[in-house]
């Protein structure tokens, strides 16, 4: 018996459940090499427990996949587990209860899905995986709303994060423009290195939209001072000004805007910022006295799937059928990759890239990409082009009764 | 010459330029009794400053008039005038301007489209006008996403919110799902003094998807002891527990339960609400010290057309075709109404109601509606069957490069 296993892991997206869908139907597509699918509960998490649950019966369950595809969030569970380094003192006793779990079940393909530390995963299982002779292939499949992985064009999860902010941004500003009044919108968006997501809120403007006359990304540092010169010089064109921040901007001394780290750091040390738009709406309060609000868009962001991105869900899929055909090809220890064409008409190729040469690397807006012309408080056009076509489509969703219908697995 | 003028008042909501679109088209099927149709910029105030401008140029425009149906907020502009009673020392002044006003530009017909503060307005330029005999027909038309009016089944603008609402809570609780440990969420919703926006919250439900463990409205009053109870007895059956709160919960001695006013009370005297979610977290932090988190929903609950209910757009525009049908044949100083059918199937007509009874009254959740089995922090289902209809269906929106299209006038 030849079987594969999936699991998600890290922060959910609106895209992260199309991916296990695509792993589910290269199964079913693979003539024969992989009999049994099994999918871990809570990631790599639920192999060191033994929480591991046969998804065999969804394999050509067309109706299932399709509401699964539409489904946010992680259907099998995530976590946020970090493996020791294969050499440390505590890796023996770990790895072996992964690897003879993988025994258990006949395993012979193991496709993770997530960002960053999840891709740190991939890389540990498949190290240990060398060192013990086995011959099990690990693929990784990237998610992230972030879009900060480096190898790949981009990451499935952004195009319909950014969708998300793009339209939520465009109506953020039709709300503000509605009173004859001086009033300032600030948004925060997520992104706590890279600045992809709130360059979203700008896509508006590309198609003649209102979209926020100020954007910024935390790729440059930032200054109260020149926030609020910003803002002032807005006030002389328009009484009504929206903003979009990234949570994650700082000063030019390294220390973040925002104050507030709510429920402190998990496991990969990353703290959960928030509250940047409160801090800087106290901040245009007490200069100008006008009307003014914080909008910090949250969750919803990553697991907005009533407005996913149609390419963004049929790609994900893609990418999850190919990292079966890969693995069956013998490909391990590689996270696979969007590769986008150089023709005038926006098309990718799917690709792999060594786990070695990506895993913890963060991949930021390139400073080309910010508008020096406004005061690097927006994005270039150039820029949006290279989003634009990520948001595209809108998938066919299963209405029951008004309410988006979706899958549930565990 | 008849000329009619149509104003937009009040906060927005994803309907109210539904409502703009249906005066015009009643405008188009009137028969020639209505010439020219024109427009208050900025409601009220439009009028008192002269910014009055010709919409007749959008009759029979279909394709823009379809855009403006999927457009949020006030494409008129929107203003918080609050005008003096007919009997005040500074009344002459204005009310003569206004009409003034409407006999330079020879208005038979004004139609005011607002909530509870607008339908005020409409109140006191009936009285003005029956004060100086005027034959002028002044139609209210109401909108609120808050449902709180009197005398109408539902309020227009009403069911877009609750669709947004139900199923970014859905998504939310899904988002709130992935992780083996104990977390809770509290998403704040809109609604000072009625809890018809957080009922929706719970509509997941009927249709077997995850909706909230716990639901609060601010027509019961809230105990920090009983809220902390509740989530102990949540945690006994799951690890994740999601909240939805009214941003107008009080204590039973009358005190908000948020403390933070934002940008002080508007000309009505109504301050504007926000903090409840993070002063729970606060003690639920406090309390059990797990992972939780505080998510206002704010203002995409009131503008986020690209999840607006068809149902809502549809009747929106047809209570606006009405309110032309009402004012032509003579009705004036009233509020159009809905009444739902007796029928097992849910279908409305259009009715009218006498502005003097309506203005000024608030429309609360019925405390049979509230689930007193579930300790008052639910609601039943059969309020959930009351707004269920009311959020159904999806309008078909324009989307341009994967964002929608939205159609401006000022």
């Amino acid at each position: 018996m030849s079987n594969a296993i999936v699991g998600q892991s890290g922060g959910p997206t609106a895209a992260i459940n199309a991916t296990l869908a695509g792993v589910i139907r290269g199964v079913a597509e693979c003539c024969g090499d992989i009999q049994k699918i099994y999918g871990m509960v809570n990631g790599i998490e639920g192999v060191v427990n033994g929480n591991i649950k046969d998804l065999t019966y969804l394999v050509n369950e067309e109706e299932n996949l399709q509401l699964l595809e539409n489904t946010p969030a992680a259907a099998l569970g995530s976590c946020r587990r970090k493996l020791p380094n294969i050499d440390s003192s505590d890796a023996q006793e770990i790895y072996n209860k992964i690897f003879s779990q993988f025994k258990q079940y006949d395993i012979k393909y193991v496709f993770y899905i997530g960002g960053n530390d999840s891709m740190d995963t991939v890389k540990k299982l498949s190290r240990w995986a060398a060192k013990i002779g086995s011959d099990i292939k690990i693929v990784g499949v990237p998610k992230t709303i972030d879009n900060d992985l480096f190898g790949t064009d981009h990451t499935p999860g952004y195009g319909s994060a950014a969708k998300y902010i793009a339209a939520t941004m465009q109506e953020i500003c039709h709300d503000n423009a509605i009173y004859p009044v001086k009033s300032v919108v600030i948004t925060e968006i997520m992104g706590r290195d890279a600045g992809w997501l709130t360059a979203a809120a700008a896509l508006p403007r590309l198609i003649g939209g209102k979209s926020p006359a100020l954007v910024y990304l935390p790729e440059v540092a930032f200054s109260n001072e020149r926030f609020l010169a910003d803002i002032e010089r807005k006030f002389e064109k328009s009484d009504n000004i929206t903003v979009a921040v990234s949570e994650g901007v700082k000063y030019a001394d390294g220390r973040y805007v925002c104050d507030a780290c709510e429920s402190g750091s998990d496991e990969f040390g990353h703290a959960q910022l928030s509250g940047v738009a409160v801090k800087l709406k106290n901040l245009v309060l007490e200069r100008f006295g006008c009307k003014v609000r914080a909008i910090e868009l949250n969750t919803p962001q990553r697991c907005a799937s009533h407005i996913a991105s149609l390419c963004d869900l049929t790609e994900s899929v893609r990418i999850g059928q190919s990292a079966v055909t890969a693995a069956i090809s013998g490909k391990s220890g590689v996270m696979m990759t969007f590769v986008r064409s150089d023709s005038a008409c926006y098309g990718v190729d799917i690709s792999y890239e060594n786990i070695e040469s990506i895993a913890n690397k963060i991949k930021t807006v390139p400073l080309e990409f910010i508008d020096t012309k406004r005061g690097n408080s927006n994005v270039t056009d150039e820029c949006l082009k290279y989003i634009l076509p990520l948001i595209a489509g809108e998938p066919f969703l299963r209405y029951e009764n008004g309410i988006p219908k979706f899958f549930e697995i565990i």
